[in-house]
């Protein structure tokens, strides 16, 4: 079993602002993060995927069918936006936790359907001191 | 003769777009960066200060000063912002090298106002791949 | 189920120095670590908390109730200290695997006593080449 | 329970072209990495051990004796050479994920021949996008 | 005036060895990188470009220009080859010093031809600890 | 012209208290740093060396020579060691900007004695936030 983790990257804005709360909760929960202009951040996604090697190719996924399926499935419907403007996050309120799930789900969604190999976890590194990652409780 | 270098962050959102360019030149030059949604990016600043020590302290300047002026002169009017809706970017396009013209010029400003020590450059990294410095031609 | 790595760093100075052992094991064993004089490191502590996302605030914790309760548990007590000279290290030898140990266990009992979420593991970055992680065995 | 992860590093050359494939089927799953005067990488090898420590150290392992064991097991056959010809990757397509499996194999079977601690894990990173790790199935 | 640098990368492979030493010599001056086999590097590559901004554009140079300029000049001469055997390298030992002489020269000319911005320097990082750079004496 | 940047590392301890000033002085501008226990940290020391190719070995000095010169001078009388208590920084409050000066001097006295490179520059990572630098004014 291996398990072959690769980064990718992509900008994005957002506004952190729940509409189940008032609007000075949302300032207290959330404080500069809540103003509505935006602001954004440069969110580093590390893949992770695992499952047994190709004996006659040594590899477990050719990275360039993985790199299709995260712009497929990821960067082109999330890069470069507001995401509290997508499809996607409606009714999500944008924190990286739930960058981390929604990346987490839609590439588990196209993993599953090509076969293999399986999807072990995403982390999202929204900055140098914090990331989020799915995955089993330990 | 010391230079100190200390590495501040802040994210902020920008729209890549020029008012001297038509809509399809800014397609054009800045891609999905013109999308008018915005988007953004944590933009680490590395300030760099020099001159001469204090002989009784052996330090070039105090850290907790050089913090205050960072936080006043440029995290409070940038930070958590939509750069082209700030006043500070009016009739500027917001990219990276404007971002470190504008914090070269203000810090400059006040670390001038103060006496000592000069500032020797500010570099601002956009991305893991590029980064943009200001200073005197090599 | 969603786990928060966020990073804290704290300086402190410490010698390597077993009562259970004799001076010529202490030197075989700990090398120039074991000088008397002392010496430092820069603690990287990496902490990783998991649980449920709080469905009104898309949050696993706000990262303020976490920066404080490090600064409590952890940084208050250990950080600018000779480590052999704190309450805490008190017939520990402060290698970087038991402080891995003492920073798991004040966090574990805080976090706990907290509610949510709870404590999935320590890392302790001694330096780019050594770091220290508590956990279940793989 | 501790996990001490250590790191290492080797350069190597490799080409990638596999005996089960033809020359075309060769190009087209590896690229300009079946060029035959092969390239090369430097493998950065990050040995992750864990068990429990001892007492009157403080300690999991002496480093020394870690790094000793991969300079036997793993630098000196492999480092500086091309691995299509060396020894241990005749009939392995020498991929960062084999490199991976040969490296578990080798300190795994050293390590447990001494006795304590066991091997948790290997990462082997061949670039700063790529990562590769044996270990079970999460 | 501002700075730009660049990141790019790509691996090679090469052997140090002199035609003006003896094998001996060889021996003595290059260690394990003399090993015929040959070996590998991933080859980190900053440039840096430097001149005044475009007023309407904001930015220094349109960075898909100079990826197509390091592309043709760089990567497609160089990568994934066995430097001792390219055209670009005959008669010089390829060391990462010669390797940073042998892109700035390539890079200046081609900049040269376009008008602008200028070649600052170039930076090779041939590993964590080691990195070479060229431009003016300090 | 080619200038190397080698990267070193040492752990140290130190207290910051300046014999200029009175205890209250220095606990207001050195704070927690002058807790008389001392504190410690990893220092990475990043020395870059100028000079003229060798051309017949295409480097610009052997990297082996670089180390041993590091180790006389700077690791053997400064690593592991709490540096006020060291015969070099009698009379020198230990602030990462005064290492950085005596690393400097003594390194350059050194490379002089043996003819070439010459020192270019020394470079004190004290904190993952700050650096310090010698080297003329910019």
């Amino acid at each position: 079993m291996i398990r072959l983790t690769r980064c990718y990257a992509f900008p994005a804005a957002h506004v952190l602002c729940s509409p189940e709360l008032s609007d000075e909760e949302n300032r207290r929960v959330f404080g500069k993060c809540a103003n509505p202009a935006g602001h954004g951040h440069d969110y580093r996604i590390e893949v992770t995927v695992e499952g047994e090697l190709d004996s006659a190719t040594g590899e477990l996924v050719p990275v360039a069918e993985l790199d299709r399926l995260f712009e497929d499935a990821v960067r082109a419907p999330l890069g470069h936006r507001m995401l509290n403007e997508t499809e996607r996050f409606r009714g999500l309120v944008p924190t990286a936790e739930n960058v981390a799930r929604v990346v987490h789900e839609d590439l588990d969604r196209e993993l599953a359907r090509r076969g293999a190999p399986r999807l072990a976890g995403v982390r999202v590194v929204e900055t140098s001191r914090n990331s989020f990652e799915t995955g089993e409780a330990r």
